[in-house]
């Protein structure tokens, strides 16, 4: 995910050797598989595609590329076929009379069509220009390999020649891509989905998931590429449905876990190059979901020994957000330590914070009870004070609907989490689930996958799974039907032409938080 | 030099192994030596300076460079203090928040501060755009060492970060070029010149030819980086007036020697790398100095080896070139195989290249001697019948001018050659060039050193030295007030603004063909 800049540079660091050796030692070996282009592609309009643009097979032959000699102002665009991230390679000479000037070349790598439309130029962001998967190379002698150094993450490559000579041209040859990820498909089993619109979405979100699975789970392969807590928690869900790769998944538990304040806040994301560090930035709901993964680990491992390493670091995060909680139940969120809940700031996040922090202390109590914490009845009764607050102050009974304190705003968000948090009964949030339906879909305002997960879980939860497979279709499945090779960081079907950043080419079309229907559909559907 | 693109892709080229083994074996080890930046450079309009811009001393301190943090489109150019050819290396590291974004840097070398501002986007002339010398680099994780692979010729060198992201800055530390060349400046004598303005002339002379003293003679470091003959004769004087580095002299003569088309063709330029190649060039002129070049070598060194080495294919030229002269003398050039001169096209060349022929068969004719070559009275004939021709055809005794022979008229360059080729008597030379300097001058219309070169030694050749010395001033001398480190490729006194190719990022500010005050001072001076 990419957020608001917090700058908080004053903050002190606890690193606990031991708990970083552990994650150092669960670093993944990179399975490497060679991948050649499957096509020639053309780039051409089309306004049922994702921003507008859609690939089709070229009338020039890949079989014959090096014939497609590329001049001053020449391009050519080379199709994997499918999303990969890794390192390109292709070897390249000059046709004609001898090399008498350097060539110079620009290379872009593209996870959907319209990237390769987008100019770099135009693009005026917040977020960094740097992401922009461009490169601009020299080649004062050819023939010669030209090995790109870095990782991208792409379906498409264009070769677009600024200049050669007016007396000779660059012919390319051998374009292989190595594609990178800590798993590999043949190592999962293939489950047999009937509905093929959902087999459609689990392949699709099990691909999405191997891409961002490199020596951390990546937000998203091509822009943060760093290991964020939020979307942790969701790849981990979706690996144990799928890889099921524990070595990944401890490493960075371990990492969260080996990194915190002083006061023991634990950061919204660590990188891990060129030490490990972590990132100044605090949101109130990731740290608690340090407690969640350490539970869903748990729960489908029974490591004990994960448990007593990690256990004091998802302590002390309850403790300190326990601070925030004030007599009545009541969180008391503050600005520096706001929750994320979604990137839509147009809705009150109130509720579902307290929603979240419910969720997060139920399933901290079942690893207290395991550790035999002396506290756990301290920990219990403030479970209780937040869910009778919830229930009290935050719940209209006669609306069926959570609502804001103050202002008795009703939104989607509030419904989702106090479900997913069982605040009430099945049969009471059944009916919430119902009323939200009824009032409030079709969803808007919502520009995330990581939302529409949590709306999808919040419907089986309650047991509406009509209604989850169908919202499943409507969001993912109309993902596939724009071109989707791997499913997206931001989507909003009211919005089709929704960029967060303003230009396709900053985006990330591979987005870790997108990845859930493998686990919805594997918990909740075979 | 650059000229007009020739394509003659079906020649037949013989490469003369025994030859091209001796240039191999006088590949000279490059000395490099460590150059660190003097000053950050400000980069200024000056109507004055070359290209309207000139570079002053910032106020920023180059000894406090890390703390000039850059972040998004900030930018700091630092100025070597003089013109060098070699490579780049800088240390850059993050400063701020954890770096989460890569670092988007463009790095400019330029030769003159008029580069650094203009905009490469803006340049679309018929020269290869891949001469602009910029870079755009990504660098995923910092600290790192950037070490730029290519070789540049420039004095500023611009840091422009594209993007670094609102949460860190990018800071740069240990700049640092490694020049290299051939040769060193320790390894040259420093004559007394006592005339201030000619020994600043000399010693920019000295700097050009030293920096395009690589591998090969290069005709500029910057662009084509290549050997080219008629750049080669003039570094060659200047070579022996100053450094006197004979291998790589040899190496050069030997590469032509060991590459001529199966007639006997001497091409234009060849190149070396990937291999030995020659060009599809040919210039009429041109291939006739591989005798003059041949001949000041023997003259300077007596060395009888190569002399025997190379004979064959001076010879073989030399009897190519022949076959153009018709029954009375004429000279009778080709549109195939025309003659260079000077870049411009604006006046005819045909009693230049009539000269030019006389000029190179009398160097060749001492050659033949030293040979015993049986055929010496063909040549000596073939010569006399030029010279007659010349005389009787080309020379219009009541304007003391030579005259083009069918429209009459009259232009510098064919006095000049005439009179290097010596063909009127010593008296008649010196008339020919006083009324070239009462009717022709201020020069106007030539756009290269190289053809001032000639015009200047065509003025000593006739016994008026303070002419000569005076003409070097206007025109080297110029260039050194506009602000010249190395001097240049091209250069008109009449119009300052004057570019070969539409914008100064890709002419080239050190040519070889502009170093010959340097062998002028030598010999005509001192």
């Amino acid at each position: 995910m990419a957020f608001t800049f917090q700058i908080n540079q004053d903050v002190v660091w606890n690193h606990d050797e031991k708990l970083l050796a552990k994650a150092e030692s669960n670093t993944p070996d990179l399975i490497q598989t060679t991948v050649t282009p499957t096509a020639i592609a053309e780039i051409v309009p089309d306004g049922k595609s994702v921003n507008g643009f859609k690939s089709v097979v070229s009338e020039k032959n890949i079989g014959q590329l090096p014939e497609y000699t590329l001049g001053r102002d020449e391009k050519i665009v080379l199709d994997l076929g499918d999303h990969y991230v890794g390192k390109f390679t292709i070897d390249i000479d000059s046709v004609g009379s001898p090399m008498d000037a350097p060539l110079y070349l620009r290379l872009k790598f593209a996870e959907v069509p319209a990237e390769i439309v987008a100019e770099s130029a135009d693009y005026d962001g917040w977020l960094s220009r740097s992401w922009i998967q461009e490169e601009f190379v020299h080649l004062d002698v050819l023939p010669a390999t030209l090995a790109m150094p870095r990782r991208y993450s792409c379906r498409y490559i264009e070769l677009s020649v600024i200049d050669t000579s007016p007396k000779w041209k660059a012919s390319f040859s051998n374009p292989t891509f190595t594609a990178e990820s800590s798993v590999s498909m043949e190592q999962l089993p293939q489950p047999v989905i009937e509905d093929k619109e959902l087999e459609a979405i689990y392949n699709i979100s099990v691909k999405t998931l191997q891409d961002c699975m490199q020596t951390v789970f990546e937000d998203g392969p091509k822009r943060d590429r760093r290991l964020w807590i939020g979307d942790l928690r969701l790849q981990a869900l979706a690996n144990y449905a799928t890889f099921d790769d524990l070595a990944l998944t401890k490493r960075c538990m371990y990492l969260f876990g080996g990194m915190t304040t002083d006061e023991g806040k634990i950061p919204a994301n660590v990188f891990t190059e060129p030490n490990l560090t972590p990132d100044d930035t605090f949101l109130f709901d990731y740290s608690l979901f340090f407690s969640t993964i350490l539970f869903d680990y748990v729960q489908h491992t029974q490591d004990q020994a994960v448990l007593q390493d990690l256990y004091p670091a998802a302590k002390k995060g309850i403790d300190l957000a326990l601070q925030q909680v004030d007599e009545a139940g009541r969180l008391v969120l503050t600005e520096d330590w706001p929750v994320f809940i979604d990137w839509s700031n147009d809705f009150d996040k109130a509720t579902a914070g307290q929603a979240v922090m419910i969720y997060a202390i139920k399933r901290f109590i079942q690893l207290a009870e395991k550790m035999q914490d002396q506290q756990l009845a301290q920990y219990q009764e403030a479970c209780q004070k937040l869910e009778s607050f919830a229930k009290t102050a935050l719940y209209d009974a006669a609306k069926k609907q959570f609502v804001i304190e103050d202002s008795g705003e009703v939104n989607v968000a509030s419904q989702v989490w106090m479900v997913l948090a069982e605040v009430m009964d099945t049969k009471t949030n059944q009916e919430i689930m119902e009323t939200t339906i009824k009032e409030q879909f079709p969803i808007t305002g919502f520009g995330t996958p990581y939302m529409y997960h949590h709306v999808v879980e919040a419907l089986f939860v309650a047991g509406l799974p009509e209604a989850a497979v169908q919202l499943m279709k409507d969001y993912w499945g109309k993902m596939i039907s724009m071109g989707a090779d791997t499913f997206w960081e931001a989507f909003k079907p009211e919005d089709l032409d929704f960029s967060p950043y303003g230009s396709p080419i900053i985006s990330s079309y591979c987005h870790a938080w997108s990845c859930t229907p493998a686990y919805l559909i594997k918990k909740y559907i075979k």
